[in-house]
């Protein structure tokens, strides 16, 4: 094999990064299920053309094709996914009839997007997504639901305080078309660009392109600037004088979402007026998530209520979600030394050989921890132990095992922690590591942590 | 969202699918921690100049292009991964110096195959490898304990009785060279063929397009005939009186993998001198496996001995791995109906709800039920308790939870198993269900297990 180059936008985890990103996997899943979320997976592929109608982001979709196609089938169609929940949408009206709504599943795989690569974003990343799916109709409570899995996830996790921002659509839109806003999407465009551009120039565009009065445009740029950490945002809505049915539902929904969440889990979510989200088949609830201290990192955690994404000709599937971005998350983490784990090897024990004859025997200590649940490794070479010592030592493998054939001047087995150095005798049959010892441990590096937060 | 058309060779599971996946993947996992395994996972693309020179199948490869690429990108070069060797060889040469050597990893994710779609051949599907690389040289016991791993997950699975069949490049290439052949290469190709064109067609080729004469290419017939559990096949080898020092030591080797792996666990290798491989980056020990009374379905675990697979001007990185082809599996064991899963969903629990006024009562016992690691959800709506009670019973979530507001007649809450019907009093905070109710079990549907499997 010859010269190597990274690639750029397309991360790779060395086994000290892996055993952090595979905790926070771990973690995922387990609050996932306790939650009652089952395990689905989509094909990495959609057709173009569905994505394209779904998602907005078209230019951003890589296409294959077969490196040696035949002329007929030089365009396969076919993309790779870059999310998880147009595919899930997809997935919901293919197998519809064999599937019970509501369907609770959770998602985790990786997604692909051609974006130009930069802090934080990805080419190809891992996210783990829960969704609930109703038939026809979802239930408003969900919506409070999606923001406590996620900051339960978030709260299990050994991470800086992570704060969900929420804010609704109704609530955007009817607050636009109470002020007079004809094109409502070009308006919700044009606040989205509020921490890219700065107010003055949203300003501008929404009195040129979404064609609002500088009062309009003052009250949208009033709206996007509030946010509380509690239901007291209706009042500083309310006093922007502006009345219109759909905002007023908007407004109780969003209401609903901060004071039910932050019931269950005091200090988890704002509501963020601000918050718009890129993608258009939102049509209820909107959530991002900050780090807190990490704010430039972008958001963690998004998703949304979601009311046409899947339907057919006899019944539509009303949706919410929302999204870990694990890839980012993980980045982060590593890029800022956040996150330690004690080491990256599964092995608590390493099993030392006298010599090669004597293999067999030290095969057998290793296979009788297994049985009770000890990872362990045999050395692979039957070198001087102080060499077996230091290959444990470099993998931070706590444990170096010595056989009773190998242990000098003993008549059993003896086992050493090789970190305070004190070696006791051992049955392989019944000897236990302290639980702390016996997996990976991940921890902050750090007391990012803050008192607010609790365990699930 | 439009019209819904399944991708040929694109599986994708239904929620009592992916249980059983999920629990085949879990178990891999868990064997292979125990082993002292670490995880790492690679990117989904390669370039594929390197695929075409180390992986021989160029013509499978899926190429990628952004979809509004322009002229100057118009092919980025990048291909999917077609297996997870070619590319773990690449990150241990990437990141050579931050690694430690022997390196002992497993590697579970999706590989893409531009192939014709057919019986258990698919475009997009899993694997499960475990490899241990070592710097400039491996011991050969990794060739043994390949085997050995690999057939402690498979006695662990509720699958069939699978057999993992073994031979050596080095034999194979050793007796050619010693019965004359000039293109050894050719010879095991051919000798590749024979499961699909029988022996006589197979002599054709040895003898026209391999150069052998007549009583050579009856004397590698005759070699890949032979087959047997133990080591007596180096005496049939020896029988057909071929003379070469690479035989001499692929005899010994192959003779040390079937007598030390079923040494360790009894009948589970065999020795099969008809086992090729089509990868021709193998130098030593190659494997195959079948699952007794499905041989058809090709072989479910693959791997093999390199030598040169990584390698750069300073040193080489000699390895040895060993892949579970999980979807292979898995679409065995649903189409033939052999495992079935107790239920789809991880609650064991459905949390009635009164009505809607009540609905946080519901939450809190929810929450007292997760604290304790019990998954559960919330009825999704409060409808008549019949209805909530066949919610359940869809789902085959075996409890019902009635909160105390929500009991009729009764002072506190109570707790019912909908298959038995009983119902006792309970309290959130302590109830506990029976240990195999906590989460889907997965077991195999009939006795198609032997006698002669154990756990690991």
């Amino acid at each position: 094999m010859a010269k190597i180059s990274r690639l750029s936008g397309f991360p790779e985890l060395l086994p000290s990064g892996r055993v952090i990103e595979q905790h926070i996997l771990d973690t995922a899943r387990e609050i996932f299920e306790l939650h009652g979320f089952l395990s689905l997976e989509t094909r990495a592929v959609e057709p173009v053309e569905q994505m394209q109608r779904d998602g907005e982001i078209d230019k951003e979709i890589y296409v294959l094709r077969r490196l040696q196609a035949t002329a007929d089938e030089a365009d396969l169609g076919l993309g790779l996914h870059f999310d998880l929940t147009v595919p899930f949408a997809r997935y919901v009206l293919e197998h519809a009839a064999a599937l019970e709504f509501p369907l609770r599943r959770y998602q985790i795989q990786k997604v692909w997007r051609g974006e130009r690569p930069q802090e934080g974003r990805f080419r190809e990343f891992t996210q783990a997504d829960i969704d609930v799916v109703g038939k026809d109709s979802l239930a408003f409570h969900h919506e409070v639901e999606m923001a406590v899995v996620m900051s339960s996830l978030l709260a299990s996790l050994p991470i800086p305080r992570a704060v969900i921002q929420v804010n609704n659509r109704k609530l955007a839109e009817g607050f636009y078309l109470g002020v007079g806003a004809t094109d409502t999407q070009r308006v919700l465009r044009a606040i989205d660009k509020l921490d890219k551009i700065g107010p003055d120039r949203v300003r501008v565009l929404l009195e040129t392109e979404a064609g609002l009065t500088p009062a309009a445009a003052a009250k949208c740029l009033a709206l996007a600037a509030i946010s509380t950490p509690d239901a007291t945002f209706v009042d500083q809505v309310r006093a922007l004088d502006v009345r219109n049915d759909l905002l007023d539902q908007g407004l109780s929904e969003l209401s609903a979402v901060v004071t039910g969440a932050n019931a269950e889990r005091p200090g988890s979510v704002v509501a963020d007026l601000r918050i718009a989200r890129g993608l258009d088949y939102y049509t209820g609830t909107v959530y991002e998530t900050q780090l807190v201290g990490f704010e430039a990192a972008g958001s963690i955690s998004s998703g949304g209520r979601y009311d046409d994404l899947a339907s057919d000709a006899k019944q539509s599937y009303p949706g919410v979600g929302i999204s870990l971005g694990v890839t980012r998350l993980v980045s982060i983490l590593i890029a800022k030394g956040l996150v330690t784990a004690s080491r990256a090897v599964p092995s608590a024990v390493l099993v030392a050989v006298a010599d090669e004859a004597s293999r067999a025997a030290s095969e057998l200590v290793a296979r009788q921890l297994r049985r009770r649940g000890i990872a362990c490794e045999v050395a692979p070479s039957a070198d001087k132990f102080g060499k077996q010592i230091r290959y444990a030592d470099r993998r931070a493998i706590p444990y170096v095992w010595f056989p009773a054939s190998a242990a000098e001047g003993t008549a059993g087995d003896t086992v050493k922690d090789i970190r305070s150095g004190d070696q006791v005798d051992a049955d392989a049959a019944t000897w236990q590591p302290p639980l702390e010892d016996l997996k990976p441990k991940v921890f902050a590096t750090a007391d990012t942590s803050t008192a607010s937060k609790e365990s699930s």
